[in-house]
């Protein structure tokens, strides 16, 4: 059988986002980066060299001819949400592999637009959601599927805020609506409602309803918000996001027997090692606390990003070398996340009115 | 001038619950426990026994015996919510001190009808939550109003969970509605509203929202529940209070600069010191967060019942020999908390729609 394809990845643009997954495709095995475009060739060369980029690493004056370069089978998007569409149409009908930033897109109906085209072109799609390729998060998701230890969830809060500077708030792509017109919901919500989903097995909400109080800037992008996810059995979730609001982050899944509490769960503190704690069923009483959490340390091998790009090389290389078809568990994610981004955005919009989801 | 007043304690009833109080009276100091008053005099003498009360104690058959006792300055009443109003009025026209346990009333209008009996005869009121005695509550409370640590509040998040067993959903008073009819909102719920308000400076909230998720039992009593409150400028409050979930305490308030956290805020851990974790404005950024939390410890001289006990007594002490006016500051908490319950029951009863607090 032929040794598994090294998977060669081109990136679209010199965004400073694109920094940690550049590294991380140079760190993942199977995986090399082949090529940088961006609409400057200056750019793109100052940023080749600022990020130490192998020789080999071919550097391009337009996103089209990373896309035209036939030695490329996988392209990193992280353009600005408002052009994602049109490049990642454009990379699979060149049967170039999407690797793509979140959020995907403006609304469902764009990312069905998106999947669409992955999906009659043959090739893979992924969002760029690091944590979940974190061995932490696949030990948390047994730790919240075992009957005995966590029994059946009650309540999942996530939280994700920073402060931005005043330079961000004028300038920043994610503050513009033609270019992230989700803001803070699109970026920092997405980890939370991802968290949720994630408690729940991927179950979507029945229905959501909006705090009435995001923040938004004068152009209309939510810059703070807080919404509440309802499942049957009064099953919820709460969640708040906030470009304005000193940095926290942080998941709390209380279950019918344990309790699940993760502080870094978006980016671990330490790229090669990560902790969450859990409470079991134990000898706490109402009047008799104990302190019974235990702290679980789990491991990685590579940081998660690099993680992330080995998943994708390996998805790549099944569909390359072994004829498998493309795996849609990341695509069904994306989706559910942004379902529930468009009915979060929709009870804002209706001032924290309920809105089922569909 | 006189020395102190020692200020010996009645207590009405033997509830599980006045045991702790009744081991506080006996370490606080001055303070002393006159006497204990039961329905049954066997019983009385029962628990006087097994709690090792000391034999100056007196052990009366009737509650009645216990305030017409002239040697009595103070009364602790644990008994529950559905006898307070009686008990408290027949107390104060007996020129006792009354010290009350949680929730004080089933409404507001309830606990106005007992706060102005206290008010007429001149003593001092104040409800049994423990917590704000200690040290570490203050502690946290100058954090909390620190400009440049916390700055401006975001949010408050709080949480009071535990899983009660058969019985007590067939037995306890507190699932009863002619005895605790507030069920888990009046119990956990009030420490989580009280956190709520504690991060806010006991400003009231415009309005609260409940979640639509309420657990009642056959009777009606609510098992479980959420809720929101809301403030100007977005300042938003979310707590979860059951008695049907593991064991989960915790409340996390987040500011525009810092956060602060806490786990066994109600009970701590420990009787002898206690701790909460802050963040500082530090370097925390959104793609390279920092484990930056500082642990603060604060030791306490005597457990917070005992602490209690101790400002209870010197009130009354401040009453009794120096002639000073009551303090008003309890019976506001107490006031306040019970305003939110209102509003949070109001909710539940109308599907969690958005009630004004008054």
């Amino acid at each position: 059988m032929a040794e598994p394809t090294t998977v060669s990845y081109g990136i679209l643009g010199c965004a400073e986002r694109a920094k940690k997954v550049a590294k991380a495709i140079l760190q993942a095995p199977n995986s090399s980066l082949g090529a940088i475009g961006s609409r400057s060739i200056d750019k793109a060369k100052d940023y080749a060299q600022a990020n130490e980029f192998p020789p080999s690493t071919k550097v391009y004056g337009s996103y089209d001819e990373v896309l035209d370069d036939p030695d490329i089978d996988a392209v990193y998007i992280p353009l600005p949400t408002g052009l994602r569409l049109h490049w990642v149409v454009k990379a699979a009908e060149k049967k170039k592999h999407v690797l793509l930033e979140k959020p995907v897109a403006f609304t469902v109906e764009e990312l069905d637009k998106i999947l669409s085209a992955c999906e009659c072109n043959g090739v893979q799609f992924m969002d760029g959601t690091m944590w979940l390729h974190h061995p932490r998060t696949t030990s948390m998701e047994e730790f919240l599927r075992d009957p005995l230890r966590f029994g059946q969830l009650k309540e999942i809060q996530s939280t994700l805020t920073w402060k931005v500077d005043e330079n961000f708030l004028k300038n920043d792509i994610r503050v513009k609506p033609e270019l992230d017109g989700l803001g803070a919901l699109g970026d920092a919500g997405w980890y939370c409602i991802g968290a949720s989903l994630l408690a729940t097995d991927y179950e979507l909400p029945k229905y959501v309803t909006a705090q009435n109080n995001a923040v938004k800037n004068e152009a209309g992008v939510i810059l703070s918000c807080e919404a509440s996810l309802h499942w049957d059995d009064g099953r919820s979730g709460n969640f708040r996001c906030s470009f304005i609001s000193d940095w926290s982050m942080g998941m709390t899944a209380t279950g019918t027997n344990g309790t699940l509490y993760v502080m870094d769960y978006v980016i671990p503190f330490k790229t090669d090692v990560a902790s969450y704690t859990t409470k079991l069923p134990g000898n706490s009483t109402e009047t008799e606390p104990k302190e019974e959490s235990v702290t679980h340390i789990v491991k990685n091998e590579l940081p998660q990003e690099a993680l992330m790009i080995k998943e994708f090389s390996s998805l790549v290389d099944g569909i390359k070398r072994l004829g498998l078809p493309t795996e849609k568990k990341w695509q069904t994610i994306s989706r559910k996340i942004h379902i529930v981004i468009d009915a979060v955005l929709a009870s804002i919009d209706r001032g924290g009115e309920k809105v089922e989801v569909p």
